[in-house]
């Protein structure tokens, strides 16, 4: 099958404005490897466009993607853990010094977990498998009091991944010796603000206020 | 711990040259969802910049990224199924319409495999048996001689990708009613072009030469 | 009566070479609604294919078309306010966050009011009265000089409507706050060209140079 | 404000692949006016490319495009009236000798008529009142039956239109005199499939079945 | 000798509050290497503080600095060519993309050459030897008028050096594919604005207007 | 060539950052000169910002950075020495009281000199002869067992350098003349510490030990 | 008369521990002169080392020192004014950027003042009408609740001081420019602490909590 | 305006390193007030720093500092001497049993008054009007010869601050009581050498030789 025409229009406008006046700089990434900044476990969501929300440049960010930026716990027996094996990649073979958990708002995912019965996630899909790593969510009055319960959910699923992170051998040593950082970011789509996990505070603040940014 | 600089500076960016021109999409977006053009699988690494790749808006495209973009055969016992999910999710909640596993040139996951008895890769490690998936592999002899055997393996990874989307038959039936398509895409990080599969000649050829865009 | 054969071949080719190849992505767009990215305000003039001068894809444009792109200054009153009802939907409950007056060449509605006792306008018919909504309409001296009489009566009747569209409050606070763009274009059906308006300047200058992108 | 990336990207397109290979038939049009095979009253859904659907060339269609492609009935008295205008400017100036109502699945503006206390479309907005035109909109019972209740109704506000049309002098003339005939047709964005009305059967039937085009 | 006091507690302040906090980061570069984006070559002037002025990261910028940011002429014979070797080493073996040579105002080592008979420069001293690279500077007479004389000198070294950088075939032939871009930029100390080098008007503009900046 | 992006950006931070809160301090700079307190003999490396190191202002060091941080022999005859040159103008015209040699880890020209036959240096090119300026470099056994042999190579290419320093009259005399001192250090990229050469005891130690500063 | 034993005795100490480690860069400034960054106006008080409060190297801070560091207003008639004299000189001659006025607690000259009727400066004294410099002196009530009266008089007397400052063309002009910044500081003789004047807030804030930097 | 870092690094640097290891100390003096072995009338020389010449402790020395180390005769009209109210404060209200007039080497002032015509010190200017107060200055022969113009003249200023210092009856009665001596003191920057007047021989000779207690 042909490509859909708008990748293949954006691919050619890709090559002619991103590529070719940086062929260079994409030879040497190609020639010496990646030693990229940060690791991000973000959503697939298409309006979650992870390098645009840092500006970050190729061979900047290493990025995981999946169904609600979920991480699962350390569990060293099972087969294919395509988010363990990369978070275990970024962390021992790429020594990324940053591990960044980045939730949005309007997640499709948390909100089918919180629809528990919903028709887009029954108990014995995938998909409804996989949200069951939102079964330990805590969820914090203070926090459904000040951004609502759909945003409280979404900021409890980031402390949940960032707690499973910590139970991978591989990133508690690190994290012990200061050669590693965890911070956990919710996106908001409507506004562009990032909120950041303050873990001495248990709180999420706005990192930059959109407004003070604004021309 | 405070966020990284780089990725604080470009957030600022990010909320002044691309948020704030464009808020009004935000907005809409976030209040009335996501309607994906198409999913693309594929590989975390940092020099892949898919949305740049495809000149991608925001809610053009629903990425999932893993390790050496790879799908797991479908196997319906289990627990966390993080690609599974993602394809099931994107395919019946989500219709897309476009299904492309995105392979890459340079792919650490993939080198890590071939070098079997890589340091980065024990056999023992999650990454170690997620590149198991990588097992039933078949190199093209013609694409080893026209490409490399590097580049080969990574091409033969993304047909077993392919292969193994496939077996779900959440894809597997729209693909039949045509109301899916997969593609398989391999990005070259020097020259920036891709190469598109076709399946028909069991080959892949260049999608667009990057010479004729250059202005 | 038949459709005429034109348009049931036409039809015949849509299904074939564009539906076909894209059903999935129509099945998903019938499902999930339309998110467009601009609304658009064009004439009904059969040379003014909207779509086709932005290469847009289906679910990118909404497009309202009357005769001479006009828009009616905000009258709570009154009943059937087809071009009110559109714009107050598309802001409202759309939440498009662009809002884009397209007027064009050898626009046979401007002409018949400039050439006033015109027999395709004759003041008590339903054209002539709307063609009144250009009443207010300032020709620019230096337009008339650079562009002749027609061109800067056209351009004097996207003002219009611009100046028309902020009367009303859904636009006029979206607006105030950021969250929609409103922009001055005029088609020129020979060269192909956009004029667009420049509203610190109060002028209009060619967006792209059609000599610059021909092969 | 600058325009959307992806309008001035796709304007670039229509520029290079379609307005210069044919800058010869622009120019000719430019100089000589239009000469529409056809008047098709549209809705403004992003969803419905009135001239993708018929494959139109430029010139080929003189469109209006309006909230659920509705006709109000006949009334000299009054000042604005849009769809009016074009219809009798059509009729009259170009003299299209043919008009088509175009109705679509999906309806957003039918389904907020149906929906009636709909947040979309309060009673005293402007698009509550423009909808009211649907209040003498007749639902066939077999047409639910066979079609379901969102596209009998859409169905039945297409023999509204029509019948709004007919109250027109500038229409039902020449449509006696057989200089204009009209159709009603509905488009279904999920299949592509076009149902016309066949006035005599007081029935809406497939006019081509996508199933037997696709290649 | 023990190092100087405001060294020994500037390199505690480095310790402390740039590289604990990214110690992971520093560990990992130590262990993969640097892939810099650009080569800068500045003079050792110690108000130019290169990293200062791009904001650059650690491992961001490979940094010749020599007096007077010279680049001799291509001369395969000779034995310690420190210049010449540090292109060739960036550009064949880093295989960076950007080459910058990177100038400033009140530079000692341009004063001196121009003060000819200095005391600082004697024709027979190293650096008077060094500064014959200047030789065949060719100061235009718009920018002698606009910059003043002293400016105009080290604008017209800029250009020298990216004519003896040309001088290499390592240089030539990438720049040629296009792999490599080169650069001359003057920083002016008192206001921090940068002068580019535009190769096609044959003239220095400010790349940012400092005022523009400021908040 | 336009800048690339992230020197562009990064400028424009250092503009509104670091000088506009400073310009008085850079105007007073620009008018008054440099009087800085020591020279440093550095590596291009990127990752090795010598500013950072010793966290100084702008003037306080004046800076050569050339491959691996070496100093050739004293050679009076010959034409364009550039790093000689810098010496010489550093220790004559500015009287700067204090020289640094500051070598790295990991240093890629040292590491190509010892695999020798490294396609990075062959023996022919500028940067092979350049390094065949550590030809005279003395291996410290107990260096190499303490630090391991790369430490090892690079900490005796220190002393070589410094040997060389003093090959030189305009340093030979001033540090007789206790007017100057010469220090060598190492600057180690994983843990940020520096080791400082003790020349009364042959030794390298480390002059502040990160884990005593970190907070 | 013979040198008071302590300070002959503290002179050997600092020819011997502070010169002679550093005579180069004492030999460098004496040749090249001073370029400091700041010019500080505080008291004769032999409990304020102004050099030492900001551990400042020598050539670093150009520091007048009078009773009560107070500034006269700007009055050209006169003689001998020092302290315009000095500041006009740190301003015109040495471009001082930032200039800082450093009250201090326990201030005799102020207490002397406010005990009006004292011994230590009766009216017709030198002291008592240097000391009607601070007549226009006004108390913040919030300050003297907060710090007691004597601490609010300092404050109120450092604010006094940096009025009469902007009271010098030579001043109020780079100020306006932003090349010279004012700061008003109070050290607390007890802490160690210094307040600053933040003008925005009208109200002085530590700038570091001594106890946050104990060992 | 944030105080400029250097100043606030090197604050924290006091607080850690020498107030908190004397805390005592300071709130001894805090509560107990100041009694400075001498009064110090230095000038305002970035390089002169006063306390560290004697490596005097807190509260040892009282010191005024202007711009050339200048005594004004006494005058007892006139409104603001704030030297002379110094003087008078040190010598009546604190009681210092020592003045020492400390001059020193390469001072500007006295070099702008001797280079007269100086732009640094107009006949109008602050510092021209305070700098007459050399104009009763003797130069001695045989220190021109021994010494040079510029340090001749030096010296003989620091006689003519004597001499005026001996016109203040509160200077004149206390030193005839011999409670008071007074020191002429001329800092060498260069060697860190002190001369002292021997007001007996009428000669300047050396303290301490530098020489004689180097390490």
């Amino acid at each position: 099958m042909p490509l859909p025409r708008n990748l293949l229009e954006g691919h050619r406008r890709f090559l002619r404005d991103q590529h070719a006046p940086e062929r260079g700089r994409y030879i040497q990434l190609a020639e010496h490897g990646q030693i990229p900044t940060a690791m991000v476990i973000a959503c697939c969501d298409a309006r979650v466009d992870v390098s645009a929300i840092f500006d970050a440049a190729p061979g900047e960010l290493f990025i995981l993607r999946n169904v609600a930026n979920l991480v699962p716990p350390y569990e060293p027996e099972g087969r294919y853990h395509g988010t363990s094996a990369a978070i275990e990649f970024a962390v021992l073979a790429l020594k990324v010094p940053h591990l960044i958990v980045l939730g949005h708002s309007h997640c499709g995912g948390v909100a089918a977990y919180r629809d528990h019965a919903s028709a887009a996630a029954p108990d014995d899909s995938f998909i409804g498998r996989w949200l069951t790593l939102l079964d330990d969510v805590e969820l914090r009055e203070r926090e459904v009091a000040e951004f609502g319960l759909e945003t409280a959910f979404e900021l409890a699923a980031i402390r949940s991944s960032i707690a499973h992170l910590r139970t991978f051998p591989a990133v508690r040593q690190p994290e012990a010796s200061r050669l590693l950082t965890i911070n956990g970011l919710h996106f908001d789509i409507a506004s562009g603000a990032l909120l950041a996990l303050d873990e001495g505070q248990d709180s999420f603040t706005k990192l930059i206020d959109p407004e003070s940014v604004a021309a």
